[in-house]
């Protein structure tokens, strides 16, 4: 049985118009997810200065969830935002937006803006009121069954990624234009997605996913200027659990395309084959044993206590 | 008597928590501005994907509609988003929006974004309901009365502003995190604001604003990497008009630390000194004389009727 098939979802787009079976934390108080919005005015929207992090549900348990708070609360640091919770607050408030709406297989999401401008008229981001969204909306994979199964068809954009100068890429943020602009070039092509370069031509990643390459038994995956991702974290614990050898690194456009194997790792998805980029087939064009292997792994870590905890849903 | 004071307006914070007296139009319908909101699910604020243009309005007229409109018709374009209306509904909207609540000295503004996804679940962003929002606050200066007296205090960034290559700058964005780091720095530092240098050191441009230095009886203002202001279009005629030769080009943080007068320009303060960078004066430390006649004639083109539309509020 497909993971997709094992999950108490159907497929439900999480971000759709109507009405969303999630719900939000916003200003102290439990809302439908439909209802709970940004002010037009927030800095979080009108300077992209914000911060947020996505820990999964599956099967009434949250995934790694201590290494997502982790990140955000970093995040948070680097950005100077504050909260109006402690660490075991939010992790209250996060398990809150699963249990009450019954999701067993669910993202939950927060979100720190740097907030409105104070009435001092202050155009200093510390004066602004910080504001705190935590919100859940059921699971829903990143990719189709169908490109689960034959592997996903990337596109590298012809234009790079905001560089690490600019913006820290280990902050998870919102500042997205540059994806924008390779997703439609992607489209345009025909991929199903794209991944972005740096400003010397190497991989960097996708919008929500890392990228692995393995080349004559050693896998590598991009070491600066992407997300520091939980589900690349749990990948290299799982290679080092098979026996192969994996570190960050670089990787050029050329190492992906000779790749032996490539694949993409994403909460939203688990461990997914790369089978062509720019039309190119990688490899013999379907995800190959490796792949699949860290795959299963990864959805049955799981069920490992270790790297999960438990919702108590009261039912 | 000084243009402060000759607005109509308290200087009331115009992105403050709380009532504000300026109104929105979103989804068909005019309300309070404190009640206009976007989605948390909104592409335009989980992926930046979207485009703003701001217009001022003052003593009861819009200054540089049209230049405004196509600025943002053109971001548009660039991003392939689209709008319920054509350009004369827009600008009626935008009427509306000072108009009805009477504010005589505003800034009206329209943000499109990509909105949210569609039932279809599709992630291509083509197929996503853009969303369009128009809303008035009252006019305010970026700057204060004694700043723009006294000349702003600017602080050079140390890290760069996100390249032309990544993120078009001629698209006005709120991509911003690069210039949030460099407003801390800039505050750290004592200075008002910050200027953000390219990947190569030279001087790009602040959040809102152009930057122009005059040397050897010469105007330059940075030509690429940078928005293509209104203010700074404006201010090239008035060069143009007193006899200046201005151009745009490349400056270099050496050529505003050393030039005879420089200034910034934006919508929201028209053409102030700069009299300070990374501590160290420029000229003789005050605004010097080109910069405030350029100031007095950008002001009195608001009331020349070829650069103005006046709005009929029926009283």
């Amino acid at each position: 049985m497909s993971v997709a098939a094992q999950l108490n979802q159907d497929n439900t787009p999480p971000e759709t118009a109507g009405e969303i079976p999630g719900i939000a934390w916003v200003n102290g108080e439990f809302q439908p997810l439909s209802e709970a919005k940004l002010s037009l005015l927030d800095w979080g929207f009108v300077r992209g200065d914000c911060t947020y992090d996505v820990a999964s549900v599956f099967k009434g348990a949250f995934f790694r969830l201590d290494d997502h708070v982790d990140r955000f609360l970093s995040s948070m640091a680097k950005l100077r935002l504050t909260m109006p919770f402690d660490r075991d607050g939010l992790i209250e408030v996060m398990t809150e937006c699963a249990r009450r709406p019954g999701l067993r297989d669910a993202f939950v999401k927060m979100v720190c803006t740097r907030g409105l401008q104070p009435p001092s008229f202050s155009r200093n981001p510390r004066d602004a009121l910080n504001q705190l969204f935590v919100y859940s909306v059921p699971y829903t994979f990143f990719m189709t069954e169908e490109q689960r199964a034959r592997g996903m068809h990337l596109h590298v954009a012809s234009t790079p990624r905001i560089p690490t100068e600019c913006i820290d890429p280990t902050i998870k943020n919102y500042n997205r234009l540059d994806f924008v602009s390779g997703i439609f070039e992607a489209y345009d092509a025909g991929a199903d997605q794209v991944v972005m370069p740096d400003m010397h031509g190497n991989i960097t990643e996708g919008l929500g996913f890392n990228v692995f390459v393995i080349r004559d038994g050693r896998a590598t995956s991009p070491g600066t200027g992407v997300l520091e991702g939980v589900t690349r974290k749990v990948v290299l614990e799982l290679c080092e659990d098979i026996g192969l050898p994996a570190r960050l690194g670089t990787i050029s456009v050329e190492d992906l395309l000779s790749a032996d194997e490539a694949f993409l790792c994403t909460t939203a998805g688990g461990v997914v084959g790369i089978t062509e980029v720019n039309g190119r087939t990688i490899a013999n064009g379907m995800p190959r044993e490796t792949t699949r292997r860290l795959d299963d792994l990864y959805w049955a870590k799981h069920e490992d206590p270790a790297y999960i905890t438990p919702i108590d849903y009261g039912t």
